[in-house]
């Protein structure tokens, strides 16, 4: 109920992404939007988030409400509040409102779903509640939303189309989602030589994304850990030779994500090791971002990557071997042990409530080749996809350290070397960027990735 | 695993509450942490908080994880992390580990918690998938939390004479909550002119929090509509004449909550009518807390908080009529709406997922009288025992333009007179107090109340 300038420009994409939908399947639609989840209390409740699918057709994150899509008509299911709960919450817009601000063709009491559930397809919600509910509603088991079947598969596979490129509606929330994004980084260099620990920087950079009135699009990743990949931890002690690694992003009040991944010196300086490493993740970074472009293999960009980190680690004196070798026995992986990106949307890691459906296009599975497997996307790119692109530089103790490694890549690793790399734990360097007809926008281009210049704004 | 230096501290605290839990029951307790919830799809969670009954009797927050308490021995149920996360999270602590830590006589993986099931007593957690797990352990339908039956009702009454009261270690941890939490309503204080929305002020206190690697213990309130007692939105504009209503609280990493509220001037400077009523709701606030003392009745204070705005509100002109007669109609329940405060510990209305069987002695029942029926807490208050005092004044449209309420208080509300106080919508005054054997602490008492003093500290 926030930024009704905005409303037309969303009423607008609403209708022409139910029209879209409509072109694509012929049957009747109900996406659920989910209810707050208890916290450690039944009044306490985490933050409320409403399932993607139904933001993406409803614009507005809708408490215990649900909508109908046939033929291009979206129908509002929605209680008004109760009368009591408005001394506890203050006036909230009637559903006759709401419904006119999403331009619904018709609106109705929560009570009125079942009659008009007959032969509707759906998509199971997170919330383990709502989704007996939708069982219950449709009168059929429901299966999880990475392996639909029958309708359900058919409407997942429209929606993925759909979801899969952006529109002028989407675009503006993701922009600005970004802008805030690019803004929390430079709060959080800015903050990171007074605090003493990694929570001091993860404050200044959340504080930037929750002024703006927005909230983080997923846990945040600050620490001087980076080889920890999804540390949730901020209570290490903030020290010199560090690099902190800060991987944060915004979502809109709409739900709408960013993802960016900045690493920088504690003190503001980086190491001559440091920065052979970081020179090394950001050419990577340049050289994938230039290689975007509708029609491209998404994964050609993930192998360009690799090739660029394996030949920079010969060059480094940290691998041996022909680049093009390295790769094939995922040498490159040793270091770089993640996927160079994935979509970008409603969701940080786009649809993957959808298990690859959306991720991988029809006909591919993931790879099994530990260089390959954690790829997220793999599909050619079109005009309008929104993608991530990450590389990194680890040093994985649970890897490295693992003696059938040791054993496998004793020809191609340089032990010695590497040891002198001690102070590199974790790099990353990661933008938004938006596939275009001439090519490819980065999002997030704002926020400098040159050393040099990520040096200039620690202080 | 992030406050080493607390551990002695928490094992005797934890082996204390124990033995206390044996003396009061002779059968055994299995307690469930719970699980982490997802949001938007399945790897994206909400932060973990563990239940606060495993909390309580395991001290550290572990994911998926039980204890079975009996005869004062503790079994800690919990499987290590597997190798293949150790990639994305890290080294975790064995089980063995976490074991000697939190004290634990013995430690089993989660597999073998079946087999010492029997006969166990439980409290039903907040997560569906873990209740059914719980039930599903136990062999037997679990009802809810707030209705226990059976032994699940003797082990909540028992659970309920422990936590009633703060032990050494829970109070070092409800410290320091409050201390946090009143830096961060210095910080709200100190950013108020600066931001054009609620959202920054609120970015600047929870940034606090945050940067002392807590959490909030509830979603913050910060706004200039205080009249909405729950509000959740923070896009309203600062504006000069505005009244900034912020209840925020931190929560320890360890589970433990702090709640304060303050009413702040956006311009630095109170309005006469703004400042009548917030010194009167001061004075009901100060009382209050002078009066806590064990052995007093709870429900007393929530009186002589109604006696003091009653009597307030006729010097003001806004009532009229005799104090006790206005108390005794619920004259006064027209502005201060809610009770005059609650338990605090693990959750911040403490042990609220058990209904009122913690907040209400045995045998009484919420009054159904509207200037009593939303207190939280009738008991006896005894040393030990954390509550809040937290009088409020409120122009609750819903309450005040209500036909039936005009009718009902014609002759007690002047309605021209109130009509002069438009500038105060909300103001509420929150202090976090401790039950001593000579009175009372508050804990929060670093904040000022004084509104020479809080007009100071607004910049």
């Amino acid at each position: 109920m926030q930024n009704f300038n905005n409303y037309d420009l969303l009423t607008t994409a609403l209708r022409q992404r139910r029209q879209k939908l409509a072109n694509l399947i012929d049957f009747p639609v109900i996406l659920w939007s989910g209810s707050s989840i208890s916290r450690n209390y039944p009044a306490l409740k985490f933050p409320f988030r409403a399932s993607s699918h139904f933001l993406y057709f409803a614009g507005l994150p809708l408490e215990n409400a649900a909508i109908r899509l046939e033929s291009g008509k979206l129908e509002l299911f929605l209680d008004d509040a109760l009368p009591s709960s408005t001394l506890w919450h203050g006036e909230m817009p009637k559903r006759a409102e709401i419904a006119e601000l999403i331009g619904a063709d018709a609106d109705f009491p929560m009570a009125q779903l079942k009659l008009r559930s007959a032969n509707a397809a759906t998509i199971a919600v997170q919330d383990s509640l709502i989704q007996s509910q939708q069982s219950q509603m449709l009168d059929r088991p429901l299966t999880p939303s990475k392996s639909p079947a029958g309708i359900d598969l058919e409407l997942t596979k429209a929606i993925i189309s759909l979801r899969l490129t952006q529109d002028a509606a989407s675009l503006a929330e993701l922009r600005a989602a970004a802008a805030v994004t690019v803004e929390a980084h430079k709060g959080g260099m800015a903050a990171t030589r007074k605090p003493q620990i990694e929570a001091g920087v993860r404050a200044a950079m959340e504080s930037v994304i929750i002024s703006q009135n927005m909230t983080t699009a997923y846990p945040s990743i600050v620490t001087v850990h980076g080889e920890v990949l999804h540390s949730e931890h901020y209570h290490n002690a903030l020290q010199t030779g560090d690099l902190l690694l800060a991987d944060v992003g915004a979502e809109t009040s709409m739900g709408w994500a960013a993802d960016v991944t900045r690493t920088w010196p504690v003190s503001g300086k980086f190491s001559p090791t440091q920065r052979a490493i970081y020179d090394l993740v950001l050419s990577a970074h340049d050289a994938c971002i230039d290689k975007i472009s509708p029609g491209v293999e998404y994964q050609e960009i993930h192998l360009l990557a690799a090739r660029i980190m394996a030949a920079g680690l010969v060059d480094l004196g940290i691998l041996r071997g022909n680049v093009e070798d390295l790769v094939a026995m995922d040498a490159h992986a040793l270091f770089f042990v993640h996927g160079i990106g994935h979509l970008i949307g409603l969701d940080v890691h786009d649809m993957e409530d959808l298990g690859d459906l959306a991720g991988y296009e029809a006909g591919r599975v993931r790879s099994s080749r530990f260089g390959l497997g954690f790829l997220r996307l793999n599909r050619v790119l079109q005009e309008g996809m929104l993608v991530s692109v990450e590389p990194g530089f680890y040093q994985v103790p649970a890897i490295l350290n693992n003696l059938e490694t040791r054993i496998k890549y004793k020809d191609c690793v340089r032990w010695d070397e590497l040891e002198k790399f001690a102070d590199v734990r974790g790099i990353r360097i990661e933008d938004d960027i938006l596939v275009t007809d001439s090519g490819r926008e980065v999002l997030t281009a704002q926020l400098p990735t040159k050393a040099l210049e990520i040096e200039d704004l620690v202080r």
